[in-house]
């Protein structure tokens, strides 16, 4: 029998494929990886398993991290499924799962979809002139970490756009819970293009020798890509941190190279700020 | 009315998303942007429209790029698509439509789809490491561009990994027919990995300075990813060129960063060659 790896693509639960959802109902049982993030956008549990005609078993990050053997083995006498957001590749490699399928006889199917890292040509911007991918991190009274600044510079340095994502935090539990073996989970939250353009300028400041990069350069804001309510959003950092609001999650930021195509000039023009 | 660009995502027609499908079903018409590659990938047309619904009306490069007016101008009284195999943005942005569709008013949807960029995280790959794209263009007896292994040497400089795309030549005319003005077309063709190697083996030995990449570099050939026969070959340069056989087009080709992720690596080798 096979486990199979289904992207639900971006957007709502019609955004499957016709072949993922021809799978999904021949499933025996169906997973659903960081489902809690999904329902946060608005989907109900009852709305998906009527669309999939499939109970959900849900399958947070600890269960996918330590509890997938079981699922996996699960997978040797009938199908199984694990639904995820956008592509099955686009978070994570899924690596892990994929060595540990091979080493116990499990044979792995993906599915594969839209992930955000390929839906953000619609900004105009020339997919093929990407660099690689930072993660922005939410940052706390304590910890700013800025390493992925580094990995903006030397794609701006090779002429590269820098596609940034933003952090998301789901069933992280407070201190006083943890302490005190409360099964209580704090409310998801997403890092927004404000906070995440108010932290850049922050390492801007305290790195003065660098003249390339200021406040005043022009990013792209993009939230909910693939959704019918998608916005983008051309702008200074400064504009993006303090005056833009992109509304409702999830959102990403994007820094365009110097260098940009005439045509991709004009897109982005076409979403200038003001 | 609306425009629709609906991606068609990797391997077989039931690969359309839900979505993608339910609009093309309610189109007045239904172009397909170079459906000729898509056909010579085994498909037929009266498959296509049995699936569809609905009548396919083909839109070559040619036509996308002179006639397109025409049809954003269709839209602006009927719902119309254009479908688009991968991704609508994988291989180009499509911006010069997107701005003319916006000059004539016309209002322009995207349905995201899967594409060979995300696609290749099934290598093990992460993709977040991938650095800028390139395209590598088949050589001819006088002809031997090879200005995108720079951009390789810039991503192996910065330990980003190199998808490289290969070319593929759909309705060329040969001289002889266009100086006698005969409208026939040779068969598609399409680089393979074994040529695609050969050639950077050859800019290799040209730049005998470079001491970083050699012909004994690892490198991964990818052929027909998403569909069942997908196939995986984790081999040198030189092996790639003279040994491996990648079977049917398309044939795709990643240069990995020399500086790997132990997941990766363990991936990576149960791809091995030998």
């Amino acid at each position: 029998m096979v486990f199979y790896l289904v992207g639900l693509g971006l957007g709502d639960v019609t955004d499957i494929t016709v072949k993922g959802l021809n799978i999904i109902r021949r499933c025996k049982k169906v997973y659903f990886e960081n489902y809690t993030s999904l329902l946060s956008f608005g989907f109900d549990q009852t709305q998906l398993e009527k669309f999939y005609e499939r109970p959900i078993i849900e399958a947070d990050r600890e269960f996918v991290e330590q509890k997938i053997e079981k699922v996996l083995e699960e997978s040797l006498n009938d199908d199984i499924a694990l639904l995820i957001v956008g592509d099955p590749f686009g978070a994570t490699t899924h690596s892990d799962l994929l060595i540990r399928a091979r080493q116990i006889g499990v044979s792995v199917k993906v599915i594969h979809n839209a992930s955000i890292l390929t839906a953000v040509g619609c900004t105009g911007l020339q997919l093929y002139n990407f660099g690689s991918t930072v993660s922005i991190p939410f940052w706390t009274d304590n910890w700013e970490p800025d390493s992925f600044f580094e990995k903006i510079l030397i794609n701006l340095n090779n002429g590269m756009h820098t596609l940034c994502l933003l952090d998301i935090k789901i069933k992280e539990q407070s201190l006083e819970n943890i302490l005190r073996k409360r099964n209580e989970y704090e409310k998801p939250c997403f890092l927004t293009c404000s906070q995440a353009a108010k932290q850049i300028i922050k390492i801007i400041e305290r790195n003065k020798r660098n003249l390339v990069v200021n406040a005043d350069i022009f990013v792209v804001g993009i939230a909910r890509i693939g959704w019918d309510d998608q916005k983008i959003v051309y702008a200074t950092l400064q504009q993006l941190a303090f005056e833009v609001d992109m509304g409702l999650p999830l959102h990403s930021l994007i820094i365009p190279s110097f260098e940009l195509h005439p045509l991709e000039k004009e897109m982005l023009n076409s979403f200038s700020f003001k």
